[in-house]
């Protein structure tokens, strides 16, 4: 876990509390944590779940790997460290939205298991769901959406996560989607479905 | 400027947008920035506001600077490189949660006007509403709500802020708030006042 580097820093609790934004927004926050390799259709599904749920009335917003690498995250790189630090913060800014009554929706490769653990632990189980999003190295590549195996299989990117850097897959996804197979709109009212199941789309 | 580290990231449009958040929480996303000495108020004065715009039904969340310096900024010091990456997270943070349609309330001590200037830069200046809550140091120092300037006299802390280390008046606030004299309860309407006058709590 990362070390607390500042002293004296004391915890303020907020005079509005979580319970009382949930009260305003008609339903709790929650974290969709959609993980899998590049191409895998984290970021479309993700967003396709956005659009049902703000249809419906939720209060929602996206956290996406490469927008967040443009922003937020611009400092760092795609070195072990750097990819750690990078979920650790997306982790961090996702419970702050979870807390402010917002169904979050995170797109990230997000590889290391030890990651998604601390990102587990940063949020909560309670409002944490993982979300494998399963497709094989085979159909990412095939779509290869934005040329990045391409290079990758010229050596022109390195440590790409499937290519030469590891993928470990989720043993405690509260959810897997099959996205060799099925569509995109099949898939997002799975995570609907989910949503439902698990009480998350009532206040 | 923060250097981009990571190449082969693209921005990725949101399905939902910014407009349509708006739509939904009946109110556009906005920053007020809340600048000043430690024990100046900024956290009281923000959070008041907070109650007075919640209970109005508007959607708002507080970033406080040592919350997050116990979550999203815990691997982040007090030495001035810390302290500008500190701030640089924020105002990403702020950014994100305004794009989601929420009023943010920012209150961090934010001393250097470099920093601030690459919030408002990060933010844009529409929605970046830089507010000085002005207190005198020998104000802050009598209140010590934390007993840090007491710390700091001592030599127990180092580089605080306005003991030996500087804090650098904002040129360009939009509001500034006299917290030498007036009450929180007067402070918190006058920047009601400001949002209203600047037709921020309308749709």
């Amino acid at each position: 876990m990362t070390e607390q580097k500042a002293a004296n820093v004391t915890w303020h609790q907020h005079n509005v509390t979580a319970q009382e934004r949930s009260q305003l927004n008609g339903h709790q926050g929650a974290v969709l944590w959609f993980t899998g390799l590049s191409g895998c259709g984290k970021s479309t599904i993700a967003n396709a779940v956005d659009r049902l749920l703000h249809d419906r009335g939720f209060h929602t917003y996206v956290l996406d790997g490469d927008n967040i690498r443009l922003g937020l995250n611009k400092n760092l790189d795609f070195s072990p460290d750097d990819r750690t630090e990078n979920i650790r913060r997306v982790g961090e800014v996702a419970k702050l939205f979870a807390d402010s009554a917002t169904i979050v929706l995170t797109a990230f490769v997000s590889p290391y298991k030890n990651d998604r653990d601390q990102v587990r632990e940063i949020i909560g189980a309670g409002l944490f769901h993982e979300v494998l999003v399963d497709a094989s190295l085979e159909t990412c590549e095939a779509r290869d959406p934005k040329g990045l195996y391409k290079k990758a299989r010229a050596g022109e990117i390195k440590g790409f996560t499937g290519i030469d850097a590891p993928y470990k897959v989720p043993e405690n996804a509260k959810l897997t989607l099959d996205s060799d197979s099925k569509g995109i709109e099949e898939l997002a009212n799975e995570v609907i479905a989910h949503l439902e199941t698990n009480g998350l789309l009532s206040a």
